[in-house]
């Protein structure tokens, strides 16, 4: 996700065509935006965090020349819009919101414009050295030679740069130690297969493709050092809102003594949420399970249970890795210091 | 799977077309029913079990004018091939080895021939009793409304009958009881999408299709009252080879107290394997999960881990279901026990 023609459109690679084609595409307006976010062009919670931001900058930038009191309606608005383009993640909240709070004492439409961009390119860049950050934090949850089960993306592809559950892989690569990732596929929209092997084998580092259903299999050989993932929203609690099977991984993880980790940055962590059952689940459409491939796969009209996402209990979670450090349990109170510190922090630096 | 044209050939429905096109195939010779196996066009353990018999006498029909020594050996090389065609299931072994048994002692090529095709013929009918058998047993199992989760299909496309796991289903709808099924898709092939929701849905049957990787979330929801699989083959000791995802689902099952039970055919129990960990497992093609749909869904060339099948210690099996009855832990015993017992008055019946 980036800047292009001087700021004017949010410039992202079209992630459903992976790993076919490698297309970018332009968007601006409010429409474009959300569409690219519901369809999962742009997906990953750090990724459409950014891209709310910029979205919601592109999208106005096009009405200042507005009446003042008509663009700070179309602006709430906007942002309302955007929010509520994937329910799930709360860094999208976080995102649209921040930045639409840094226009809000600005004097004309176009210097609201002109520092919300400023503000969206600070969660661009923060997030940048958030990846890196958690990277630094996880790498030494690696031995050498570790062997690394992941769910989904959550990766370079899911953020603005070397992801998160996927960071201390890169770092641990770059350091020339091996390390050895297991991607599971990631049913229905296969970003495992078609996101997270592709982008991990550009990167020249180890992985091995698996179905879903053989991450139990695939523990229970012995074939398995740990687990991390990302995460789309963390309670107050810890449970863990992410990618639906993840739930699963934590079970079979804590079944065969493997530890689970979960890495995300503090803006995931959301402690207004006091746990997973008030977290809102993304249910997808039936046709991503009935014919995700083109024709159909399953009779045209069976129903189907698809959820985007699934809450995996702090229970499971040996330690939540952000940016500013290793959370282990119980996660109740150090969620919420950790959120005041660098919500506190975020501010005076600001100033 | 029955016979055609005068018992010359086999008449099966191509499974690998389902959902979306229902065409019939003839297998004559062994290199087809090899063929017809080994790419799942026929598949599940008593399925391919009733196949590989009738095969035999097909393939064999074609030499009956051979010297007998050249028959026999030649008899003797296509039981053998036809065996290996997929190994982990013991019932396409038991079931050759059973049909070559009957003609072994027979005067002439066209009396082992015929003696073979009235045992082939007497498996299928023994499948469909056994199929109806399981089902009158495992019926009790079910309460007033069960919701129940299975794993790939062991349904009617599965065996002679209707089904193995899929039996009880079937009798109660029968019966006029309502009941709930739950079928993941089962990734890569997909037969609980392409064949158990296909099937339940001509039968009227309530079946709800879900990703492999959502049967955590499902159960953690509290909708799933038991879960039923079948079985490719059952060591001394319980554990169960079936389907790859079915141990995850046995280690979610018991993580949420759901009893976790396996149906299956006496000639699925194998008293000669010690243990699970002497099924041998089979490999599928690393493209199956890459491109399974057609175009790639993977980068071309990443490596996979692709077992056909995974093993469910027998600790976590509630109880397993036969056409004799139900056997519950400890399964030692009581395997060889049923199995012997079986075999001796199939004997005696013969006589």
């Amino acid at each position: 996700v980036r800047w292009a023609e001087n700021a004017a459109s949010i410039d992202l690679l079209d992630q459903t065509l992976l790993p076919v084609t490698e297309r970018r595409i332009l968007l601006t307006t409010a429409d474009e935006v959300i569409e690219a976010i519901s369809s999962l062009r742009v997906r990953g919670a750090p990724a459409i965090g950014i891209a709310g931001a910029m979205g919601l900058v592109t999208a106005m930038a096009g009405f200042a020349g507005l009446p003042r009191e008509r663009f700070h309606a179309l602006l709430a608005e906007t942002a309302d819009r955007i929010v509520a383009a994937r329910p799930t993640a709360v860094n999208l909240a976080w995102a649209v919101r921040r930045t639409r709070a840094a226009g809000e004492t600005a004097a004309s439409n176009d210097a609201v414009i002109e520092r919300m961009r400023v503000e969206a390119t600070r969660i661009l860049d923060e997030d940048r050295a958030m990846c890196r950050a958690i990277g630094e934090h996880a790498v030494i949850l690696l031995a050498p030679e570790s062997r690394v089960l992941t769910q989904c993306n959550a990766g370079a592809l899911a953020t603005g740069g070397i992801g998160t559950a996927l960071a201390p892989i890169y770092i641990a690569h770059e350091r020339g130690e091996r390390v050895r990732v297991f991607a599971p596929e990631t049913r229905p929209l296969l970003q495992g297969s078609r996101l997270t092997a592709w982008e991990l084998e550009r990167a020249g580092i180890d992985v091995t493709l698996l179905p879903d259903s053989a991450a139990g299999a695939l523990m229970a050989n012995g074939e398995v050092d740990l687990v991390i993932v990302g995460a789309d929203r963390i309670a107050a609690n810890g449970d863990v809102a992410n990618k639906i099977g993840t739930y699963s991984l934590a079970v079979l993880a804590a079944a065969h003594n493997i530890p689970f980790y979960v890495a995300a940055p503090t803006s995931t962590l959301d402690p207004a949420t006091a746990s997973g059952a008030s977290i809102p689940i993304e249910i997808r459409a039936a046709d991503e399970v009935r014919r995700g491939f083109g024709a159909f796969t399953s009779p045209p009209d069976v129903p189907v249970f698809a959820p985007a996402f699934d809450i995996t209990p702090g229970r499971f979670v040996t330690a939540i890795i952000t940016e500013r450090g290793i959370l282990r349990p119980p996660y109740e109170g150090a969620i919420a210091r950790l959120v005041e510190t660098s919500e506190s922090e975020r501010q005076r630096v600001a100033r």
